[in-house]
């Protein structure tokens, strides 16, 4: 078992005068920069501008922001304290406003503060530092949870087709559909992952591949337009992507072109695997016709790449996510186990545990 | 019927003392620019650079590059002639090596003008300047018989979609699986073309987007990950794509990408046609196993756009062209008629025409 050779997407520094530390996503993949945030504000802009990104890192952005924001509070007035905790609350919780986790990891701190009720200023302070890393070690366990359960689909010598970046970048640490990549490669197997670019915002190349070279895994990129033609060349043994919401009969939505991913490895007999946190389920949709997929800008895709690309009135088609029907999905990876077959029965199992 | 509002690709202006005018696709889609080509070296930098680009329009190009380095030839020595167009043949053919359509078209200029014997220099001049437009207009006579054989598919109210470029911009004039809309469109009829955008050079957006507007035919553009999302959303009834080699049972080389668009079609039971001449097809293969496919620079990938979009050091997989086996395609559709169903039998029967 060796060391991960990756760094660690977000941590807080030293005691409650520290700092949270960050790798500046934005600086990816020319270099890598970090950026360390010892004020409320720039952390704020950090996620404002994707510096840091993906849910679940984002949640742990903004539990440590929020500690960032109170613990220059003067004084012992408790009342004074908490009131000061919810307007910093507010400002971090409008930095992304679609963004669930962050007002999830915000709320949890909150009620740590409010259930202290015969603790000191300083008492709650160091609470609240402690339940900030909380948040951050519980993300990463469920990580290496998903990695421990998923790892054995990963065999000695296979190819790996992965989608987006379900990385390590998008989580505190270690990543969902690239966990069990990095539990095999700790494990000495060995194997080769294949990483779409990922268009229209290209996190496979920026992001995926990025990672994969620090973690030193065998990495090659590729155009989306070109998974057909490895799958036919019989490089690519199994398929794993990470998800955005699921709905309770499996139905999965995921980055635009997940969906055509998983009809190709259908077509060529590969299997397609989830790798997600139970989080990620929405148990309310009954199916994933019930999902809303967001359209996005026209520009993304018009000029992508800070020039024009195409005529600057041309109209286009954009989702930003597609749904992939549980049918095509040979299993789906969780930080509880492995749901096989994915039906409405097996996952309905796995939430009642 | 009306007439196309589509400029033309390239054509011979005015008589002998006349020049070459052809779009500059360089500057595509961003504006349009003609560029006239007065002298063999303004062309000759037009086809390497790209200016002009697909293979029937670099024959063109280079049959009246031929005609412009020749023209300005003084006295009447026929054998001094035609040491100079094989010297200016020889220039030409090397600014583009490996197309094809390049040096069939020199050839017939050759040709031509060691047919003509008896003849004076000056009226060998003007048979060439013939021959070079002849080219041209066999060109565009191909591509609208082409239209009309395919135009039955595109019923009213219909919606298509393109990969790549093989279009009027890759032929002297109306291309090839855009001639079928072309002429669809020339009879009133309405209908959505979708242009996969085309990784990794962007024919679709910069060419295919742009010369569909021209024409004023209604045009989505969509990145190469989001056709199986349009597809399962009912949007697309029929796929046509050109062809760059077609095996003698019709397997069929195109550019990357065609071949996982053919798969999704069949997913989601959409016919997915190819338009292309019968000069298009190479008997001398007996499947599309034996087509060679040439590896394109990774940096293609890497930094498409000018800019580092991926580690700088990233393995990538990038092959110019894959190959849909027969049994995926619906029809072809040539000039001669259209090849229905698609084998062996079938295709050795049109060539016997």
């Amino acid at each position: 078992m060796s060391a991960l050779a990756l760094p660690r997407t977000i941590e807080w520094v030293g005691g409650l005068e520290g700092c949270v530390r960050m790798i500046d996503q934005t600086r990816l993949p020319g270099e890598l920069v970090f950026l360390e945030c010892h004020d409320v504000d720039t952390l704020w802009e950090a996620i404002r501008n994707l510096r840091v990104r993906g849910a679940p890192a984002i949640g742990v952005a903004a539990a440590m922001g929020a500690v960032l924001g109170v613990r220059g509070f003067t004084g012992d007035d408790r009342d004074a304290f908490l009131k000061q905790l919810d307007k910093v609350s507010e400002h971090l919780a409008a930095s992304r406003p679609t963004a669930v986790n962050l007002t999830w990891a915000l709320e949890r701190i909150k009620k740590v503060a409010r259930s202290m009720t015969g603790a000191g200023v300083a008492a709650i302070k160091e609470a609240l530092l402690a339940e900030a890393r909380r948040i951050r070690d519980e993300d990463e366990a469920m990580c290496r949870a998903i990695g421990r359960h998923g790892e054995s689909l990963i065999r000695d010598g296979c190819g790996i087709l992965t989608h987006c970046n379900a990385g390590s970048l998008a989580t505190a640490y270690y990543g969902t559909a690239l966990a069990p990549m990095y539990t095999a490669h700790e494990r000495g197997r060995r194997f080769r992952v294949y990483a779409d670019e990922t268009r229209p915002l290209l996190q496979g190349s920026r992001l995926t591949v990025w990672e994969l070279m620090q973690a030193e895994i065998d990495t090659t990129l590729l155009c989306d337009s070109m998974a057909a033609a490895l799958m036919s060349r019989g490089k690519v043994d199994l398929v794993i992507t990470g998800a955005d919401r699921i709905a309770a009969n499996g139905d999965t939505a995921n980055k635009i072109g997940t969906y055509g991913v998983a009809v190709l490895a259908r077509a060529h007999n590969i299997p397609f695997y989830v790798a997600a946190p139970t989080s990620t389920f929405d148990l309310s949709l009954s199916d994933g016709s019930r999902i809303p997929i967001e359209e996005r800008s026209a520009d993304e895709i018009r000029r992508g790449f800070g020039k024009p690309t195409a005529p600057p009135d041309a109209a286009c088609f954009s989702p930003a996510f597609d749904v992939t029907p549980a049918g095509l999905i040979a299993a789906i990876v969780t930080e509880r186990g492995v749901i096989r077959p994915v039906n409405r029965e097996s996952i309905a199992a796995i939430h009642a545990e």
